[in-house]
C-alpha cells in the first residue's frame, strides 16, 4: 500500500471514530454526571468495604462506601491526600424497619436496607478537577446519572467544608 | 533405608504431627467458636457486600453482611437453600452520631461506624452442622472465638425462627 492510500484510511478511521464519540457525548446526560463527567464505574458493586453508616433526617437511608482497590489501599495505609486513580462509591438504600426481625428478638431494634435509592461516585483526578480539591463528582440512579448541575454543585460545598486532612472525604475506613 | 527404617521414620513424623494437632487442640477456645468449631475465615474483610443494617438497643451497631464467593453468587441467584462452602460474615461497629458531619449538614442526622464490636461467622455444612439446618456459628472479637457455648446456642435458637424458605438467614442482597 502506498503511503497516501495509508495515510487516507487513517484519516477515514479517525473521522469515524470521531462520529462514534460525538453519539456518546450526546447521551452524556444518561451516562455522566454534568460538570465533571463522571460515569458509573463497571464491577463497583464488587468493590470492597471502607465503612458503613446511616443518614436520617430527610435522605433516612442505610449506606455502604465501598472503594476501589487504589482507594482501599489508601483508606488501610492512611495515605492523604488520595492519590489520582481513587474511586469512591457510596452505595444507598432506604432505611426501613423489619419487623419480622423484631419479632424474633422480641425488640423493636433492628434496620435493614430497602430498595436502592442512588449511588455517588467520587473520582480522583487532580489535574482534571484541580478547581475542586482534585475530586469530581456523579450521582446515580438506575444508573443513569442525575442530570442536575445544582447537584454536583452542592457536592463541591459540603465536600469542601471538611478539615483539609481529611482531601474532602467524609469516611474513615472501619477495621 | 529399609523399610522399617521407614516406617519407623513415618510414625515419629506421625508423632510430631500428633502433637502439634493436640497444640491446636489447646488453642481452640482461641482460634475457633465452641460446639461448631468455625474459625474466622482468611481475607473476609475483603468479601464483596451482600447488605447493610443498623440495630438499635442493647447492641447499637452498624452493620455490614459480607460473603464468600459461594456466598454471593447465592444471594444473587435467589438460590435456597444456601450450597456447602457458602460462608456469610457479619461485621458490626459501634453506632455513632457524627458531630462533624451533622455541623457541615447543619442538622444532626449523621451516624457512622465507630470501633469494632465483632465479627459473626456463618458456615453452610449441611453434613457436619445437620444438628442446626446446615450451618455453624462463631463469633470473634479482636480476632478470638468468644468461647460462650451459651451465645452459640442463642445464635441457633434466633435463627431457627426464620421462616423455612430463608434457610435460617436474616439478610438479603441489597442490589
Amino acid at each position: 500500500m502506498k503511503m497516501a492510500t495509508v495515510r487516507a484510511l487513517t484519516i477515514s478511521t479517525l473521522a469515524i471514530f470521531s462520529i462514534g464519540a460525538l453519539a456518546a457525548a450526546q447521551d452524556a446526560p444518561a451516562s455522566v454526571s454534568p460538570l465533571f463527567g463522571v460515569a458509573l464505574p463497571s464491577g463497583y458493586r464488587d468493590w470492597q468495604v471502607v465503612s458503613v453508616a446511616h443518614e436520617a433526617g430527610d435522605l433516612n437511608d442505610v449506606r455502604a462506601i465501598l472503594g476501589n482497590s487504589i482507594a482501599m489501599q489508601a483508606f488501610r495505609t492512611g495515605r492523604r491526600p488520595f492519590p489520582d486513580g481513587t474511586i469512591i462509591a457510596r452505595l444507598a438504600w432506604k432505611y426501613e424497619s423489619s419487623p419480622r426481625n423484631d419479632a424474633i428478638f422480641g425488640k423493636a431494634q433492628s434496620f435493614v436496607a430497602g430498595a436502592p435509592t442512588n449511588v455517588q461516585i467520587e473520582v480522583k483526578d487532580s489535574r482534571r478537577y484541580a478547581a475542586t480539591g482534585g475530586w469530581g463528582y456523579g450521582q446515580f440512579v438506575d444508573g443513569r446519572a442525575d442530570p442536575s448541575e445544582a447537584l454536583m454543585k452542592t457536592c463541591v460545598t459540603c465536600h469542601s467544608k471538611l478539615p483539609a486532612p481529611d482531601d474532602r472525604i467524609f469516611t474513615s475506613y472501619a477495621p
